[in-house]
């Protein structure tokens, strides 16, 4: 998955995009979804580069960019993702193959695109897709066991957590994008000297930093997508704020697992990163040395290693 | 709530919507959204009288409905009813008492609107509406004490589900039509004499029969809906079957509750029973001798009656 979009010695006519610990160089390329602050524009599709978003709405009426990538601009430049994110690997290489192209240093589109650019201080920022469905995944061993302090001190690790990815469903209206206002939610919380529960603001307000991970193409009811296959559907991933009241939590959650303590805003990154723009840094899941081997289903070629 | 279209003494011109038994007289009005089958006609709502559908596409193209209603009328008639579902109580009742008027026996429209019948035999339906998120309540003490007897014979009743509406998320991505073909999953199950779980179909696939709840118009985030004000966001009811691996669920739910074992298939009926067709049915929900009373925000004017 390595190519030419990845090469460390890229550089781009952006000259932020080189400035030392800049989020967004020219090997990054992430999607999002955004418009002037304060302005009516419509929300459209942009990529980040350096402290600059590429306004795929302004770059593609240029018509300096190929062609052949049309149908990918068009998905991309959208209001959300959601057309680009369905249409697959491929796709998604092409356009960041010739968005990698026509932003490097000495591309002669750059004069042309350097009008398409919108300072990232001065964008509001969309969620960066419409959300069907969002399921919250409890995969880490280190915050499993430190969950488990705060809900059950003495309990020992269940029995399942080294076999299943277990996961449990989100509410998808309350997913936000980074920056909304988090209003303190109100439940039921039982104090643990009390027997009747009480109603009132949490007092317990917390969260959880998690990777937020985009799908794109789906599939059919009943026809599975095999371990190895499963990063073709993976359009990319950004950083999510899982907002919890940790009082709420402890006393609704059984036996049905977490609820309104959850489900009251999940925060979203408003960049998108690609998968293919990871790929240097995939590494594999390392296992624990008393961990059992994976069961057969879940044996991927490449998803694991042995060791610590 | 109780007006003159649930007079059980009306009658329609549809002769069938008077058999004994019938689910569909004209005291129900539920609305579904359908098409002949085989066709390849758009989805369109409708409504059922006795055995027939009454196309509110077509009806609307007569032109013998009010056009007051023509707002209700053009949401109703569309390939999903989100639209009717948003305009609140008093756009449901108009519509209701105009579809009332014109089906009832003796009715000047009678001869028009019977060429916009579809007979039920001859159609095929889409889930009602486009589902955003959708919420599983466990609120039957009944279901709660059969449901703990199969996963855990001997322990009391949770303190909780006195005093909480428990709930969790599932994924509205699987929910579908009645009469979707239901494909048994396959799923990690963990036999009791065994250490390691083993992946394969379910053994114990189980439905669970529920009401599905149609929420209308919505709330900002932050501003809760007060208890005595929720019922103005029902837009109706049908019956759900909540299709269960129960072997499945029994190894993945803790500490997260339910995930795979219950979000491969939720199938609705195809039509939804207002709320105000419910009307003349309402009781208040009875309360065991040792319930505590309801937390304040949780104690409506109309919803409970004590004693059991």
């Amino acid at each position: 998955m390595i190519n030419h979009t990845h090469d460390p010695s890229l550089r781009s006519w952006v000259s932020s995009a080189q400035v030392e610990g800049s989020d967004f160089p020219i090997q990054n390329l992430p999607h999002g979804v955004f418009r002037r602050r304060g302005s009516r524009d419509s929300f459209r599709g942009g990529v980040a580069i350096g402290d600059q978003i590429l306004d795929l709405v302004l770059a593609s009426s240029t018509g300096v960019l190929a062609p052949e990538i049309e149908p990918e601009l068009r998905a991309a430049r959208a209001a959300s993702l959601n057309a680009l994110m369905a249409l697959g690997p491929a796709s998604w290489h092409a356009l960041r193959s010739e968005l990698s192209r026509v932003l490097r240093q000495g591309a002669p589109e750059a004069h042309r695109l350097a009008a398409c650019l919108v300072p990232q201080t001065e964008a509001e920022y969309a969620v960066p897709a419409r959300i069907g469905d969002y399921t919250d995944f409890f995969t880490s061993w280190y915050h499993m066991v430190n969950a488990g302090r705060i809900f059950q001190p003495d309990a020992p690790p269940l029995p399942n957590f080294r076999w299943l990815p277990i996961a449990y469903h989100g509410r998808s209206s309350t997913v936000e994008v980074s920056g909304a206002p988090v209003l303190r939610p109100h439940g039921q919380t039982r104090p643990p000297a009390n027997d009747a529960p009480v109603f009132g603001p949490t007092k317990r307000l917390d969260y959880e930093v998690e990777l937020g991970i985009w799908i794109g193409p789906g599939n059919q009811r009943g026809r599975p997508i095999g371990i190895d296959e499963a990063q073709n559907h993976v359009f990319g991933i950004s950083l999510l704020n899982d907002w919890s009241a940790r009082d709420v939590q402890a006393w609704e959650s059984m036996p049905l697992g977490p609820f309104l303590a959850k489900n009251f805003l999940t925060t979203v990154s408003p960049w998108v990163v690609t998968l293919e723009a990871l790929a240097p840094y995939r590494c594999a899941l390392p296992r624990g040395v008393d961990d059992p081997p994976p069961l057969p289903h879940l044996r991927g070629l490449y998803a694991f290693s042995s060791g610590t």
